[in-house]
């Protein structure tokens, strides 16, 4: 097969038919067909090998993860994905891996209705660049400067098992079914994004750990916060490594969990319990937006962690 | 700078405001307003260093090609260019290559209207992907498939060029300045697209070569042709090289020229020429689809040029 027969075999038809695709893979461009009262949010990613994951990792679970990194972005700001391209940069055109690479990257994609409308294959260092194009009703989405004093601070999921996964197989230790499919095929959270709508008032999915991923919320918004650290949400793998050494650096500063970050008026958090609940997703409040800038971590005891520091920098609690 | 801020610093004002962005680079995603009665056209494409460009060539022009291919894909469909994003892998924060690079970008984008609207810097071997988006009128899109035997087949500016600038560089030889800015700052068609909208009843853009271009076209059109090697427009220096070297791979299958490749109906030519005119741009006529699929190239004396063979395979012209 050619590269292009190649291209056509694996990607062509990944996420199947959308009608508002007038046209897609196999053109100088595709033409998609944005409805009225929509914007189109879109975000673009790029995972490099050696940098972002193993070289030889299952290829299934990398097509999984190109595309879910960007549908996170989407679920950050309430939108509903649409349609996605791939760049692919690879050594050699593999035809085992690309079919394992397009089965990760299709399944997702037909979970949440994306079309691949678009690609480049070219030859060259393992590089996959992807483009998410999501779809929101006219000044809905949900941005990262609206967090108010006040605000609870909420979070989907577990955090630090993606982080915990990467450090025991750097350090060559066996990974848990569950630990390995948090850092493989992490899953975005689509469907809470979208049920935040009108609810939440900022967010950000967490891709570099919560205390950065908030900072930009905190950030954008003119505002600070606390974190309560005994209401960080753990699994129990994370729980067991942290009783064992305290690093609070695993829940808050490893990326790649991909839950969501938000905050929320305090009145409406029971409203948000019920519908995080109705979608099966955990949700926990872990902190507060404050007035005054910074972001203050009030472990038990306590004492806060400063974040901002390299290391952990104990002091008496002020608050 | 933090890689943040160097982002911020090169990219976040490229292209300069547009009323259709509601928001810009700086939050998990972009948003983007379709006006209505349109449809959006997507192209992606990656630059590997090594692959595409020499690793050590000039910053300011790689920054102009990475936008100028995609530009060129929408100029192909007939599109007009909006909003683009820009994945970059860099082996390091370069700030002297990072700010011509983003100089070459953002002075191509300024002169078609085009905002950066988002981006993503990752480390790793040195990788450009941009992908750009267009508006065109619902339906209006010019696509590789609608040409009709009788049609006239014509293509903007001259052809090999760029191949030319290659093999001299490859070679060690001196390159002209025409030559290397025709390699390395190609000038998308853009408003040349636009206006054969209506006119043009297929069209590509020449990344691969005039043979393989086209051929996507009579493939995608379930058509064939004859080009008249003696009409292929050319340069002086492509030209004199031929006249030494009668080699007619170079405007037939170099690639990188990014000139338009369109059909047309004979009634119509007159019109175009004289649209061209008023643009500037070369057009030639160079052949004509024919209802027998196939691409057979007649050169002067009157044989046959077989593209699908390695090499020329002369026999008497049937035609």
């Amino acid at each position: 097969m050619s590269e292009f027969e190649l291209i056509r075999h694996h990607f062509s038809r990944i996420g199947g038919r959308r009608a508002d695709v007038a046209l897609g893979v196999g053109d100088d461009c595709a033409l998609l067909r944005v409805p009225q009262g929509y914007e189109l949010a879109v975000s673009i990613d790029t995972l490099v090998a050696g940098v972002h994951f193993f070289p030889d990792c299952d290829p299934e679970g990398l097509g999984h993860k190109s595309l879910a990194v960007g549908l996170s972005d989407l679920a950050a700001v309430g939108a509903e994905p649409a349609w996605a391209t791939l760049a692919l940069t690879l050594p050699d055109a593999d035809a085992t891996w690309l079919d394992a690479f397009s089965r990760g990257f299709a399944r997702l994609a037909g979970r949440h209705g994306v079309a691949l409308v678009g690609g480049d294959m070219t030859r060259g260092p393992l590089t996959i660049t992807v483009q998410v194009q999501g779809l929101v009703p006219t000044a809905t989405a949900i941005l990262r400067r609206g967090a108010r004093p006040g605000d609870l601070i909420c979070v989907s999921g577990t955090l630090g098992d993606a982080g915990l996964a990467l450090r025991l197989l750097d350090a060559g230790e066996s990974v848990s079914e569950f630990l390995r499919g948090r850092l493989e095929r992490p899953t975005p959270r689509v469907e809470l994004g979208l049920v935040l709508r009108g609810i939440a008032t900022a967010m950000i999915d967490l891709s570099d750990g919560l205390a950065a991923d908030l900072d930009h919320i905190l950030t954008a918004s003119g505002v600070g916060a606390e974190l309560r650290l005994p209401d960080l949400p753990l699994s129990r793998a994370v729980g067991n490594r942290l009783a064992a050494d305290p690093d609070w650096g695993l829940p808050l500063a490893a990326g790649d969990d991909y839950e969501l970050c938000f905050c929320v008026p305090e009145r409406k958090c029971a409203r948000i319990m019920a519908l995080a609940e109705r979608l099966g997703i955990r949700i926990q409040v872990v902190g507060r937006v404050r007035p005054e800038a910074g972001l203050r971590c009030l472990p038990e005891g306590g004492s806060s962690w400063d974040p901002g520091q390299s290391g952990y920098d104990h002091f008496p609690d002020a608050g």
